[in-house]
């Protein structure tokens, strides 16, 4: 039996046969695979045939079903014109098709993104554009400069918090158009609920009804393909076409209602969409400037609008596509840097074709990878069914209830919300649902922005708490000429542990008989900062008065260096010990 | 040889037999204990006697002939008329007395304190007395919540980047009055030394004369002293006091040089501090409201004024009285509670006599403990010194030139910082001097508050950093049956390393051969939060699905509830071996 260390292993297995090719021909490969790992279409396309061919416009079509029913309502969640939601999954499907790496992975509008977005639309809607061609570059930039790690620094509790929030806020501000209300809504979760209790009755009859058939229909249909898949038999596979189009047949369910309304009470009882911008956005630099009514705002006016805190929305977006694709990888291995480029490029391409910020969806990434979809390439028969729709469809999109949008967005939101995982930290870790109910208050009442801002600086004090409390194991060894105080040292001492660590030698030696000898062992101490350094020092110039007996054991040369630094007669305290801590040899040796 | 932990020692040598005495005088002993801790007046004055009387006189006056001085010159860092530097030694000499627990410590203004109060004396200088009140409300309340602890998140690299950069700021500031220039001087470096730039030609002759023969007096009177104390024959005494007094010695001088110029050329060739409040400040509360010119400001509009930034001041006050009773503790043992308790009451008492705020001294303290201070009644005779002064003496103090003060101040800006420390992180830590230079730079021109907050942040960011690359052992033991991939976890992993513990988990494996055995060994691992925990689970997740062998070595019963929860199938993988890690048997069981 052998114990070999995991990189031994390495290089035994595959490196060294590597290593005799010439330098050249490891040049060119490794030029042609850093290549195909940042184009990852010259990978695939190559492979491509028939029956991927065949699979991909299935789940592209499947997939296009649901993400023109919820781009409109996420263009109206972020209070733009229902064409944006459209426009936003245009260019990306061209895009993703050539930088994506995941087969699965569908970018687009999200709610989330959406309801960031919400608050810049009421100055103008060019600010929506304009984001998406700055988040773009920052999303971008972070990946070429391999900063996604940055995401690893907010936690699941914050994540969630912030989640259900978002969902909060963005069903609350649904409530409007579910109910038929007049009056405004509300970009925040507060005036969203009191605009509510203070119009409710206003309420009209005919959007509540449909609203609620609305939900209503979308759980039957989402149970209705339980238990079925496309690759069942016909009935069966029918069944799972209808459940994963569900959005699609709501929306088309309301138009028909609208439309049988309109014919037979010769007026339009529910509030419906109306006029829709038809045809295909034209084509142009982003907008870095805006003028809204008698108000122009120049780029730096703009930038101003945006502040420091709108650098949340490029990191939820990092965020959302990142989660997605390690959800949908293969192996559980992602390449970050590779998916924050694909979406980071989505993003300023899309800003030419007016398109609001857009990342990976999870709904639609689910659906892609259960309708079958074999490349990325699927993502461009979703686009072209979205350029026919814009094309020829927005005078039927006419007729879309506003309410069947709302009950589509609050069964979505409703949906989004992990329900479990408040039970599992009450049980489990009442500090992280401490961190989590911060970050949703915060979230829903001073913003989305500063809740995530909020719950990582939780996580940071949590953290910082911590680490001023490292575990100090002290043994006492009672041996026949003195007493021995072994005091051993946890691996990492930062400087908010270095009262502890003060604290504890002292408290060891309090007790302990006068001519005693203190051990430190800092045999598995790694990494120690000047603060604790000193304090440690200043203690032992004070136990020197004292003529107490210190030894410093095992101290790593930069740490022994870093403490004679400090405190230079100390230097023959330091002793080492190759065998296992031998403690009454020591005593013997020091006195 | 027994080995026994540090508690069982304490209980075995002094517990047991307290604990047979009855309930009642046990409580009986604390709440005297407790009283003579809070009120530690009452511990030493049943003792006091003569000798005591006759040494604490001495070092009161010495330190007196000090302060007076030194108050003075921070009333003129502060931007207040001189006689609030002497108020601010009234009240502390009385309410030290009663709750000081250190015989050296000496409470009153610091250089860093008044520069902190500098940029709100501009408004009115009832700001300075209703900070000194406020500052110690917050002291006052943080000693009593046992919040001292908070002063340990700031560490060594911030303090000295903090200290250096008001140093420079005060210092700086005294360029105008130490070359006699016209024009203002300015709260900020920059501001400082571009108008010192701009009025160098306005320089006068004997300002810079007098200041430059004051720095080099205090020079030579330092010098004088070394070698010599109190306790020394004749001679040496007499160069001791002098040194000592060194302040004083070079402001009398320069005293006297302004009056034999004034008779001489009939003149006032040097600028004075002039008239100075005569006499004791009324008594009364602080100023809840302040009137300025033509403007008024409420309590509220004060408060605003000074901002949530302003609490960097209590914070430092509670960090310089900490600092200097830890380094004047005997043992080490310091009673922080109690120290925060003093200075938060000197500060609200003092608020009633006008005092600015105030907190430990570092030269003060180190000169009455040199003057031989016996317990704090040494603080009262200080006290009525000042008052005497205030009383007499103002008519004598008009003639103190602002050159002597800007000589002084300088001095003690120069001697205040540690030059030591800048090549000792530079050897062993360049890191912690990156933290201190950010620190610093911050704190110069932005404000020495921002500074504090951009330094802690950048420690945060290090610590998160550090806490998010934990250190995981992976060794391989070749088997004849199958290869056993140990990963032995460390002791604390948090949500920022859920990451860095995927990775680990996902290299040891690539490798590996298909039907190896991972044991995850998590004897060490104390805290997993809920984030490392579900990306653990789901990483076994997968290879459940691939089938891949995974054990779970002696997981803590608390995290091992935690992982289930997330996924209930792993539950029959975790095992318990109390014996040192029998790998093989291990892995004939699971195999």
């Amino acid at each position: 039996m052998t114990i070999i260390t995991i990189d031994q292993l390495k290089n035994h297995e595959g490196a060294t046969s590597v290593r005799k090719r010439k330098n050249v021909s490891i040049k060119k490969l490794c030029n042609e695979k850093t290549l195909k790992k940042r184009v990852p279409i010259l990978e695939w396309l190559p492979k491509y045939n028939l029956v991927f061919f065949l699979q991909d416009i299935i789940a592209g079509v499947t997939v296009a079903l649901t993400a023109i029913p919820q781009g409109i309502a996420y263009a109206v969640i972020a209070g733009l014109p229902p064409e944006y939601g459209l426009y936003g999954s245009l260019a990306d499907g061209f895009v993703y098709l050539i930088f994506g790496s995941s087969k699965d992975i569908t970018v687009g509008p999200t709610a989330v993104l959406s309801s960031l977005v919400a608050k810049y639309t009421g100055y103008s809607k060019d600010f929506a554009v304009l984001s998406a061609f700055l988040s773009g570059i920052v999303i971008l930039l972070m990946g070429i400069f391999h900063l996604g790690f940055l995401v690893n620094f907010i936690s699941t509790p914050v994540i969630n918090g912030f989640t259900t929030a978002a969902a909060l806020q963005i069903a609350a501000a649904q409530l409007k158009a579910f109910f038929g209300l007049q009056g405004s809504s509300g970009l925040f979760f507060a005036e969203s609920i009191t605009n509510f209790v203070n119009n409710i009755k206003t309420a009209k009859l005919w959007d509540p009804i449909l609203a609620i058939l609305t939900v209503i229909m979308l759980c039957l249909l989402k149970r209705l393909g339980k238990g079925c898949s496309r690759t069942d038999g016909c009935s069966k596979q029918l069944r799972w076409f209808i459940s994963m189009g569900r959005n699609a047949v709501v929306v088309i369910f309301g138009m028909f209602v609208a439309y049988i309304l309109k014919i037979t009470t010769n007026s339009e009882p529910l509030k419906l969409i109306r006029d829709i911008g038809s045809g295909l956005p034209t084509v142009g630099p982003p907008p870095f400037s805006s003028t809204s009514g008698n108000t122009t705002y120049s780029f730096t006016d703009m930038l101003e609008v945006f502040g420091p805190k709108s650098l949340v929305l490029p990191l939820v977006a990092i965020l959302e596509s990142v989660a997605i694709a390690k959800a949908f990888a293969v192996g559980g291995r992602v390449d970050a840097t590779q998916e924050m480029i694909a979406v980071g490029l989505c993003n300023i391409v899309g800003s030419f074709f007016k398109s609001m910020p857009v990342t990976g969806s999870f709904t639609r990434t689910a659906l892609n990878n259960a309708s079958g979809v074999q490349t990325p390439a699927g993502s461009i028969w979703k686009s072209l069914i979205i350029v026919a729709a814009l094309s020829f469809l927005t005078s039927t999109f006419y007729y879309i209830p506003n309410a069947s949008l709302a009950g589509l967005i609050i069964t979505a939101m409703y949906n989004m919300v992990d329900y479990e995982i408040f039970g599992r930290f009450w049980r489990n870790s009442k500090l992280e649902l401490m961190v989590m109910l911060v970050t949703m208050s915060v979230s829903l009442f001073l913003g989305l922005e500063y809740g995530v801002v909020a719950g990582v600086a939780f996580e940071c004090v949590i953290l910082l708490y911590g680490a001023s409390k490292p575990k100090v194991v002290v043994n006492t060894v009672k041996c026949d000429r003195s007493d021995v105080i072994n005091l051993i040292l946890g691996n990492s001492l930062s400087y908010c542990a270095a009262e502890h660590v003060r604290k504890a030698i002292l408290k060891a030696t309090e007790y302990a008989v006068p001519d005693s000898v203190l051990v430190i062992d800092g045999s598995n101490l790694q990494r120690m900062d000047s603060t604790v350094a000193s304090n440690i020092m200043h203690l032992i110039k004070d136990f020197d008065k004292t003529s107490r007996k210190v030894v410093f054991l095992n101290f790593k040369q930069r740490l022994m260096k870093m403490c004679i630094d400090i405190y230079p007669k100390a230097e023959n305290k330091f002793v080492y010990s190759t065998k296992p801590v031998d403690l009454v040899e020591l005593l013997i040796k020091t006195s």
